[in-house]
């Protein structure tokens, strides 16, 4: 066939340009995880709802049933170098300690002054509490203490992001909470960081209300202020902590029924999935994989580094627990790239 | 003028009682608290609800912050001769008594045992929590204590009304609480009682779901069923008591966020609704006053007997708190009257 002059050929070329840009358009208005490349994670996921969704189906799930559980750091959003949470800590620390000097010579608050980056990211999650709780919080009215994370929201840039901690949540895990709300689940955050702090940012970050915010929990008291009006202080008094069997105990006091379907990151969601995976109907369990040094991080079963350690690994894998892959699984990992 | 005989004038007297029977349909039908009386208590509960959702008003609150907290005991449901879920404990005791015979000869198991209501009535809060935590529920399985919920519930009778304890409550709050709920509040069940022994009920009473149910909190621990299924077990641990300033304490740890309208009927609801009062927006703080002998029970500050002191009756006057006669602001007490 003879082939047509460039010129020619232009306006067929740009009505077929045309119609596939269309069709491209509708395919992302009708994928409800755009962010998430075609594989066996998202492939689980859009299974799942549509089977605990399907009425007429063997695994329908009655709405109020469909509950699901997030975890915060490194499943939701950037955990490193540190929690965001601990980020909190550190700069509140710096104000506080000239209130108490002395505190800068006993640790875990000598390390954190120190500055030592490696030193700092080998404290324990008890040091971080103990940061958090004595120096931050302890003796402050909740009301302060909103105030305060509010600020440091509004102030406080991530080290490599150079982004504020509230624009580093993951686009991927933003459209699954959405997707699963908009199929009459309920998206719960089930998080080792503090119930108090996360919610002051999570309804704009999430889309998910203070009362469904599982957190660890200081004690508070309560007492009067100045005009004599009722108001809550915060506490060193741990009530508990949420994180490894402490998210199913946290998850029964608050919510009161098990998640049919929950995400981690950790060792520290095993029991939590583990819940999730005991309950009588439909459950999928999922948990990131942080593969990915060039557009996040890389720590979990594949450098051998950090808090999903290989043997959580190959029992998700015997287990047939969904592990994404941040590298393979997510094309895009942050809103605004 | 010269009245017209009987027979003729019936079928006038027919039509204008069948338009007053419509218009007093349409009455019921328009009205969404029937089982109130015109009186204060009503008129501020309507006149609270026209304000806070009336989007052009001063008084506007957005729906995300529209909540409600009930207590229960008194206030949603009978609670004399003893609290509901104390009867429970007291069968759920008689037959695990069997298991620990020398528990009879200890207090305050002993008195419980002895039968004698005078003395069983004046156990202490603390008591009771004793013989729920230490008998009835240390070291069962949580699925396992709901069983044992559910059971009693389907066979238990109220000793004097002989009716199943969830038909025992007050149609006017069930009102109140569905009249809310239509109008984009989220109502909670906040109560000394335990939150895991409500919630086996709240949802089919009450319409509250699980996860709005906050109450006293024993500590679970978590395991693995002979299956290798994860379990929780519950503890004889306190975590939090949910009553006087455990309320705004729990309010805040499994809410977190404060109610703009608190329903109570004892000193134990006081913090509670200080807690409310002291919130920036509109509020309503109302109390439940048991001055009914006759339909329920008479006690509080008219018959100087109860939980509701004359103090705390002096303080809810000067306050402007609403205080609730069942006996002038309810005509219907139960839905089977």
């Amino acid at each position: 066939m003879k082939r047509l002059p460039l010129r020619h050929r232009l306006p067929r070329i740009a009505a077929i340009a045309a119609l596939w840009i269309v069709a491209a358009a509708a395919q992302a208005q009708t994928d409800p995880l755009p962010s998430w490349n075609d594989g066996p994670a998202k492939r689980a996921i859009v299974a799942f709802v549509k089977d605990t969704t399907d009425k007429a189906g063997p695994k329908y799930v009655a709405p109020e049933a469909r509950i699901a559980a997030f975890d915060q750091d490194g499943t939701t959003w950037v955990e490193q170098p540190n929690y965001g949470e601990a980020m909190f800590a550190f700069d509140q620390l710096a104000v506080e300690l000239d209130k108490h000097p002395r505190l800068k010579y006993i640790e875990p608050f000598k390390t954190v002054m120190s500055g030592n980056q490696a030193a700092i990211a080998k404290l324990t999650n008890e040091d971080l509490l103990k940061i958090a709780a004595a120096i931050t919080h302890s003796g402050m009215t909740v009301p302060q203490f909103q105030q305060n994370v509010k600020d440091w929201l509004a102030s406080a840039k991530h080290p490599r992001f150079h982004r504020p901690y509230t624009e580093l949540a993951y686009q991927p895990m933003l459209e699954a909470m959405q997707y699963l709300r908009a199929n009459g689940f309920k998206t719960y955050i089930v998080t080792g960081g503090g119930q108090d702090f996360v919610r002051e940012y999570a309804q704009q970050v999430y889309g998910v209300p203070p009362e469904q915010i599982v957190g660890s929990a200081a004690d508070t008291t309560f007492g009067y202020d100045k005009d004599g009006k009722a108001v809550l202080t915060k506490t060193h008094k741990t009530l508990f902590v949420d994180d490894k069997a402490g998210k199913p105990l946290a998850i029964h006091l608050v919510i009161g029924a098990r998640p049919i379907i929950a995400f981690g990151n950790s060792d520290g969601d095993q029991q939590m999935l583990e819940y999730t995976e005991a309950g009588d109907g439909p459950h999928l369990m999922l948990l990131v994989h942080h593969d990915d040094a060039t557009r996040e991080y890389a720590y979990g079963p594949a450098s051998k580094v950090g808090t999903f350690s290989e043997a959580m690994h190959a029992e998700a894998t015997k287990r047939g627990w969904t592990v994404i892959s941040m590298k393979n699984d997510w094309n895009r990992i942050f809103s605004w790239e």
